[in-house]
């Protein structure tokens, strides 16, 4: 019986991982559609989000099941709630991906990142990307070293999004209002992004601990 | 024992309307400290913030204690789980009212809001208010007939956000690149403020009839 829920546990960790996967490439999508402002790869995005929420909903299924079917206490209970959390998190991270490709989709033919901040838009996606890329291995792994660091990631996000600001609002900036904020908007995307990757990794370090290494949004 | 059950239930449940009516007041107080560019307020609406996360860790608290103790199955336990979802979401309208906060906070002593589109952000404080008020009654009544209606004032919450993206975006714009941001900003908060609310009355949906309305983000 124990054995039997510990096997579905971790194939529920497994699909969290995968989910995971699904937002690394709805991310660099995203990006690639911003980029180039091709709006095939922005549709793509849009239409692969529908398997995130299907996948969601299959993961919510089976914590539901495990939680009636084999009431877990203490840590076990905890793991399974911390899943749903996770869970929900992914997929909001998958819905702001889809954000960022509407952005891009609205500015066809034309691209909504102009020269100047396209170095800090493409870092930004970067850090993003690769935040969301070790978390799903920090889900397999459940490596709370790896969860731990990725708060330092993180705070490469905020610094960035402070010089985005810092360029948008110096008097230097000759490509008007809508494309300002179009980048203040893509800045919160991402870093909202960055910030739901650390607290799912954060939710790996309590499953693992029993502990949150600090408080941890939603 | 189902008796006790209930009656915990039912003051998790209270626990959760008095939460959202600290959301609605920082709703209200971080829109005054906008419209008037009164630090003070803003200050009042950062520091009540920690009360929130306070009173959401206490909740969460008393919901693993009454799952590991009690066991709940089916509904019951659907609903403790839909409850520990609502806490997170409270939590989070808290924090987008700390993020309209700073934004008033930055801009003092000026008004981060100009003239023309004070109207604007001023209807969609009051339409985000009011939804959080709502809440609170769906979430004491348990009325599913309010909480369906509340996507209706969703609806004006999206016409409202793309009414201050056109007059951002018109020639006539005299307010410059700064304002427009925190407009644009300003109005994702507000919008994400009134997204949660929905979700928020969709888990009571849950909660009563076992079915969700749509499906809800996170």
């Amino acid at each position: 019986m124990r054995e039997a829920f510990h096997d579905q546990l971790d194939r529920m960790f497994r699909d969290l991982a995968g989910i995971c996967e699904s937002v690394e490439t709805a991310v660099r999508l995203a990006t690639e559609a911003l980029l180039t402002g091709d709006p095939a790869i922005a549709e793509r995005v849009i239409t692969a989000d529908e398997d995130i929420d299907r996948d969601r909903e299959r993961v919510e299924d089976s914590a539901f099941l495990l939680l009636t079917l084999q009431q877990p206490v203490a840590s076990d209970l905890r793991t399974v709630v911390a899943a749903l959390r996770m869970v929900s998190e992914l997929e909001r991270m998958g819905d702001l991906s889809v954000h960022v490709a509407k952005i891009a989709r609205l500015r066809v033919p034309n691209l909504a990142v102009p020269e100047p901040v396209r170095p800090i838009i493409e870092r930004m996606a970067e850090v993003a990307e690769d935040m969301v890329g070790r978390v799903s291995r920090i889900i397999t792994d459940r490596d709370i070293d790896d969860a731990l660091a990725l708060a330092h990631a993180d705070e490469e996000m905020d610094q960035l999004r402070r010089t985005s600001f810092a360029e948008l609002l110096s008097s230097d900036w000759a490509h008007g209002v809508e494309a300002a904020v179009d980048i203040a908007l893509l800045g919160r995307y991402y870093e909202r992004i960055a910030d739901h990757a650390v607290s799912v990794a954060n939710r790996v370090v309590f499953v693992v601990t029993g502990e949150n290494p600090r408080t941890v949004g939603a």
